[in-house]
């Protein structure tokens, strides 16, 4: 008899967060596109993978936007999944111009293809969680790029550890708290090759402009530590997004006379009057349980509801984005969706 | 008989967000550097007294860190002062080497002794009010700033439109909501002259470098209106604490079971449990109540309390910044300073 192999820090650190016994017993699809992050979370949570009837898939989508090396990618993805013993399951982006991809653009267009792709995935292999390799570098990229485009608090908390992804599967993104120097460190111990996505370099792109020039040009002109610091905003606006949410559901059910799949009659005379802020989360709150499209909503249109809410004998009209019509008098407010 | 002047569209903007009802009455010291944003201030609070029994005083602070160029300045002021017949207050930096403002550094030093001069001006005056003339485009490099130092969502929120000075005094911004283009359209539609401060072009100086290379490369790379969305930002985070502090501060009253000028008892077993982030904002209340220093607190040592209120039959102390000692057992936390 001997005792186990003692973990490697980097897989002690992720069970830690992530612990196996939670997801022992389920399906796991993890999306592995060849390069450091995905290798790194495919190795860590096969060496995790001791117990627990559940299995892990490996996922691979090959975008084909670059030829050959998209083509050498999904080879080498093979080569692993087969070392590994893993079955690999493998979506492509069908051929055609990237024209197609609409007001998406060639990038949006592609991430949505490799999450339908994924949510396919899991379906098919029954996988109820889908590992994605999003780091912490990544996080404070995307927390970064949103306050230049214009975020709220909520999204100011960037990507979050998990989402729904269907009625069966959820999306993990098991490495948030891992830098990219961990990962590197971690491949290098254990000997493990990756891919080099050329893409990745090129800064016509914002987020690898975000990465490879604004970030280092922060660190070195203002703050050595800017990515702690955003990193930490993060985890502060997501914390206050928790203490605010209970307000909200508990001022929403206050308000709520009736509603079913079209409409939703609320009457703000129920309450006392609330923070702006609340108010326009309540709405927020009614948009997602309604399944309206609230990305297409602005900032001033949220604004605009939110001023509806107050009480004014005059009956106002407006219409918001995905036929949304919202009427009101006397703080009582009435939305309908055309269906 | 004839109607008063139609007010310039600065001057009515002003007016619907700082109405001179509100401030006609008592006397306000206008601080004025001579730069375009303190003289478009002065003029346009000038435009507006038109009634009440407060007087305007002007007050300007000669740092005395550019020579000629200061003295200069202060000799404008005063010329202005003398031709809108304000009396005129002027404080100067005693002569010495900058290293004596040790820490805080020559900038830093600077803003310390201007603040100083102010607060002591309006009392000697009798001065209810000091307004300053910061703009909306400073407030955006403050956020900005304030984000790449790292900030929680409390000081996201940026400088405040008011802020006690002293017993006596309130420190307040009237132009918070002004962009420099418009102050620039204001001093043009007067022909009011002023000075342009050389060391603001200081590039070597981290609110120029933000000011004249990292914004205007933002706005370039980015997001053309990244200054809104900073702003933006500033504002839902000043929301969210608004919707945060009555329920800190009920919390604090349901947890304190005594206080005096040194000691605060708090029993956190008197309120259910709560997030980590409202139990740190419990402590930044004691410590602004107490008046202990709170900015040499580190982000850490409010984590570090936050865990103190956990329930622990262990026995914990730990000290603070300014002597301030935390003892805790069993959610009882005790926090003395040693006077």
């Amino acid at each position: 008899m001997h005792s186990p192999p003692k973990p490697h820090p980097f897989e002690a650190k992720l069970a830690q967060t992530w612990p196996p016994a939670t997801w022992g017993d389920v399906n796991v699809l993890v999306a592995v596109s060849g390069g450091p992050d995905s290798m790194a979370l495919l190795r860590s949570v096969c060496a995790l993978k001791s117990c627990g009837q559940g299995r892990v898939f490996v996922g691979h989508f090959n975008h084909r936007l670059r030829g050959e090396a998209a083509d050498a990618d999904e080879a080498f993805v093979a080569e692993v999944a087969k070392e590994l013993r893993l079955p690999l399951e493998v979506g492509r982006l069908p051929d055609g111009p990237a024209q197609r991809f609409g007001k998406h653009g060639l990038e949006g267009g592609a991430r949505r293809a490799r999450y339908r792709f994924l949510t396919e995935t899991a379906a098919k292999v029954g996988a109820r969680l889908v590992a994605v390799a999003h780091t912490a570098d990544d996080q404070a990229e995307t927390i970064l790029h949103r306050i230049l485009r214009g975020t709220g608090i909520g999204g100011l908390a960037g990507m979050r550890r998990a989402r729904p992804l269907s009625e069966a599967a959820t999306l993990v993104r098991p490495l948030l708290a891992f830098r990219r120097a961990e990962i590197q460190a971690y491949l290098h111990d254990l000997g493990q090759d990756y891919r080099v996505d050329a893409t990745n370099l090129d800064v016509r792109r914002t987020r690898n402009r975000i990465r490879h020039r604004l970030l280092p040009e922060l660190a070195d002109r203002f703050n050595p530590n800017v990515v702690e610091a955003l990193l930490r905003l993060g985890r502060l606006a997501a914390e206050v997004q928790l203490v605010i949410e209970p307000i909200v559901d508990l001022r929403l059910e206050q308000c709520l006379v009736e509603s079913d799949g079209q409409a939703v009659w609320l009457d703000f005379n129920r309450v006392p009057p609330q923070s702006p802020y609340v108010v326009r989360e309540m709405f927020m709150a009614v948009w997602r349980r309604q399944g309206w499209p609230l990305r297409e909503m602005s900032y001033e249109q949220w604004e605009s509801l939110a001023t509806l809410a107050e009480p004014s004998p005059q009956r106002r009209v407006r219409t918001f984005p995905g036929g949304v019509t919202a009427e009101t008098s006397n703080g009582n407010v009435r939305l309908r969706r055309r269906v």
